[in-house]
C-alpha cells in the first residue's frame, strides 16, 4: 500500500498546530546559534555563575542517600518535603504562608501556566494580559483555545484600571474573562516593578471582577537591592495563583518551579499535572530540596544579584553612549531584560537587519497579544558579559542606521 | 472586601477540571500508603535495582563537564547530541532509522501523549483505544477534549479487525477519528504481547483509514528473554509515532522519554512541547546521554530483565497455589503487569475489601475507556520481592473470600 507522505500530514494536524513555529522557538533557535553573536535574545541564566561543584555533590549525594525518593515517580503535587520547604521559602520572603494544600511543585513556570489553563479555561475564555507581557505565555494560553485581550501598560507597568477595560472588551466579544496574568516584579519584558499602591488595586478590582490572578515571579528574587515589595499573592491570596520558577536564580536544566494559590485551583492543577506529564521530576525536587534547606539557594543570591546588576549597568552604560539621543529605554531595579523604544523603525526588520551586524534581540512584536507593529526591543543582559555590551549596542547602532539609511 | 472562599473556586474551573481527581492519582496515593501493605498497585521500577553509584558519578560528571549544557534550556526538540543517541538507539533495536528531524526528546511518556494530543486532536476528535488500556493515557486524550472509543482485545491482545468497527462507531457518533493507540509489547495492563501478524494489519488498517498509529512502547525493553518484534514504527513509520519511556528501565526521576515519527508530527509536537513545559530537563538528557552512550543502559537491562522474571514468575507461582481454582490471568513474557480475571467478583469492591486485608492492585474499571463494571484486576510485580508474593496473593485469597461471603 502507498505510503503516506509528510506532507499529508499536515491538514491532519489540529487546527492549533497549523500555524507554525511559535515566537519563542525562534527566539531559542536564535540564542543557540552561536558564532561571534552579542546575544541579547532569551530570558536565559548564565551557568558560569553557578557553583558546579556544589551542584554535582548535592546531586550525587540525593541519588545516593535517597534513591528511593530521588529516582522514583514523585507524587503529582511534588515531593512532600520539598512542598514543606517552597512554603517555608513564601513564608519568609513574603510574610503570608500558604496552606498545608496550596502549594504545587511544577516542572518550571510554562508548565505552571500549562497547569493554570488547563484548570480554568474552556475554549474560548478570555486570559487578560499586559501589553507587552511573555510571549510564551500568550502561547500557552491559546494551545488551550484560550483568547488574550490586552490591558494597558505605562511607564510604571501595568494600568490597574485596564483590567475593567479589558474584562468588558473580552465580555462584549464573547469571551468570558476568567484569568488575568500579570508579572509584577521586573517584568518580561519592560524590567518594570509595579508599585504597591498598583499592586493593590490589582487585587481589589479582581475580587470584584471574580478574576483569578496569575502571579508570575520569575524575577521576584533578582532585584538589585535585594529588596522585595509585598507580591499579588500576599495582598490577595485569596484570588491569586502565584507561581516561581528556578529557572532564572537556579537552573533551567532540572525544571523546578511552584505555584501557590486556592487549594481549589491548587488541587485542579494536580490533577492537571496527573494528565500533562505526571510529576515533577524527582531528582531535580531532590537537589533542590537540599540546595534550599542547606542554605546554598539563600547564599546565592547576593552573588546572582551582584552579577546581574553589574551586567545592566554595563548595558546602561553602552546604551547611553551609543544610542542616547537615537532611542530611551527602561532602567530596570532588577531581572534581566530592558526594554528599548527606537522612534520611527520598524523593530522585526531592525532584528533582520542585526543578525546580519552580528547581535541578537527580541523584536517587541510578539510581546503584545495583537502582535502591533511597534518600535520597541527587548535586551536581556543576562548573558552577555560587561566588556560585550560596548561592542552588542554599537551592532545595534549600525543596523538601525542601516534601516536610517 | 469580601474574600472569595475555596468553595466559590470550583464553579470558575474549566468543566474539564471539575471531575474531581484521576483514577491515577488514586493509584499513586495507594502506592505512597506504605506500612505493611504489598503493593501490587503502580507501574513503577524498583530503585533498588539501580546502581545508585554510577548514577550519582554520571550526574556529578554532566554537571562538571557540561555546566553551559546541563544546567541551561534545551531546545524544544532535546539536546542535538541526545537525539541523535537515541536514533542510534532505535536503528539498532529496531533495524529502522529516524530521520534527522523525525524524533524528539520528551520529558517521559505522559508528555509524549499530551504533544500528541496537542498536535493530533480539535474537540471532539476521537482515539480508538485497546479495551483494556493504560488509563494514563485516556486521561491525556480527555484534558485536550479527546473522545475515547473501544476496540476489542482478546487472549492475544488487540484484534486488528475492531480497529475499523471503532472507527466506524466514532464516525457515526459524529467524532471524527484521528489516532489509534496501542501498547504492543506486554501491555499495561495485560501483560501481553501483540503478535507480529497482527502488527501488519494494524498499521495496513491504519494507513488505509488515514489514522495515526500512537504505539507506546514503554515495556518493550523488558522481555524477560531480550527478544523483539517488529515495532509498528519500523513497519509503518510514514503513519507512526513511537513513544518511549525511560522511566520502566532507567528512571522516572529524571522525567526522560522520546517520540519518532513523521517529521511533521514531529515538530508540530516539538511546537506544543515549547507552549507546554518549553523543553525537557536538560540535566536528565545529559545524564542519560551519557549513561547511553557509555554502554550502561545496554548492560542494565539484563540484569532488569532477570530481576522482573523472576518476580513474575515467583507470581505466577503464588497465584497457581493461592488462587487456582478461583481465578484466571495473564502469563506474561515481559513487562511488569499480570491481568486477572475473578469470575463473580466485582473488582471495584475487591480493591476496597483488599486494601483492608492489606493488599494493593488497581480494579480493572479504569483501564475500560467506558469504566465497565468488570471481573478484572491488575497486578504488577515489578516493586514486590519474591518472598512476598506469596503473603500478598493470601491476602488477595481472604480478600475475594470475604466477598464471596
Amino acid at each position: 500500500m502507498t505510503e503516506i507522505t509528510h506532507d499529508e500530514w499536515y491538514p491532519r494536524l489540529a487546527a492549533r498546530a497549523q500555524g507554525g513555529p511559535s515566537d519563542l522557538s525562534a527566539i531559542l533557535a536564535l540564542a543557540s546559534a552561536g558564532g561571534d553573536l552579542v546575544d541579547f535574545s532569551g530570558g536565559f541564566p548564565d551557568p558560569s555563575l553557578y557553583d558546579t561543584q556544589l551542584l554535582g555533590e548535592t546531586a550525587s549525594k540525593a541519588i545516593a542517600s535517597k534513591p528511593e525518593v530521588a529516582l522514583q515517580y514523585a507524587p503529582n503535587y511534588g515531593i512532600a518535603s520539598l512542598r514543606e520547604v517552597l512554603r517555608g521559602q513564601v513564608t519568609r520572603t513574603q510574610g503570608v504562608t500558604p496552606g498545608a494544600d496550596d502549594l504545587i511543585v511544577t516542572s518550571g513556570g510554562v508548565d505552571a501556566i500549562t497547569l493554570v489553563s488547563k484548570s480554568m479555561l474552556d475554549h474560548g475564555d478570555a486570559v487578560l494580559v499586559e501589553a507587552p507581557s511573555y510571549l510564551g505565555a500568550f502561547s500557552v494560553f491559546r494551545s488551550h483555545d484560550g483568547v488574550c485581550f490586552s490591558m494597558r501598560n505605562d511607564e510604571d507597568g501595568l494600568i490597574p484600571a485596564s483590567i475593567e477595560e479589558a474584562y468588558e472588551q473580552a465580555r462584549a466579544a464573547g469571551h468570558p474573562p476568567k484569568v488575568v496574568y500579570v508579572i509584577p516584579d521586573f517584568q518580561n519584558p519592560s524590567g518594570l516593578r509595579l508599585s504597591l499602591e498598583r499592586r493593590r488595586e490589582v487585587v481589589e478590582i479582581a475580587r470584584r471582577l471574580g478574576l483569578l490572578v496569575l502571579e508570575d515571579v520569575a524575577y521576584r528574587d533578582l532585584a538589585f537591592d535585594g529588596s522585595y515589595i509585598d507580591s499579588l499573592y500576599a495582598l490577595g491570596p485569596d484570588v491569586t495563583v502565584q507561581m516561581g520558577t528556578f529557572s532564572k536564580t537556579f537552573t533551567p536544566g532540572t525544571r523546578m518551579g511552584w505555584a501557590c494559590g486556592p487549594a481549589t485551583v491548587i488541587d485542579a492543577m494536580a490533577q492537571a499535572k496527573t494528565n500533562t506529564d505526571q510529576c515533577a521530576g524527582a531528582l531535580g525536587q531532590t537537589i533542590l530540596e537540599s540546595y534550599i534547606a542547606e542554605g546554598h539557594y539563600a547564599a546565592s543570591l547576593p552573588v546572582l544579584r551582584g552579577a546581574y546588576a553589574a551586567r545592566c549597568a554595563g548595558l546602561m552604560d553602552a546604551l547611553t553612549d551609543g544610542l542616547g539621543e537615537r532611542a530611551s529605554w527602561t532602567r530596570p531595579g532588577g531581572g534581566f531584560f530592558t526594554w528599548l523604544e527606537i522612534p520611527g523603525v520598524d523593530s522585526k526588520q531592525l532584528a533582520a537587519s542585526a543578525v546580519e551586524e552580528g547581535v541578537a534581540f527580541v523584536p517587541g512584536g510578539p510581546f503584545f497579544a495583537d502582535s502591533r507593529p511597534n518600535t520597541n526591543i527587548r535586551l536581556s543582559f543576562s548573558r552577555t558579559t560587561v566588556d560585550r555590551m560596548g561592542e552588542g549596542i554599537a551592532r545595534l547602532r549600525r543596523s538601525i542606521e542601516r534601516l536610517d539609511g
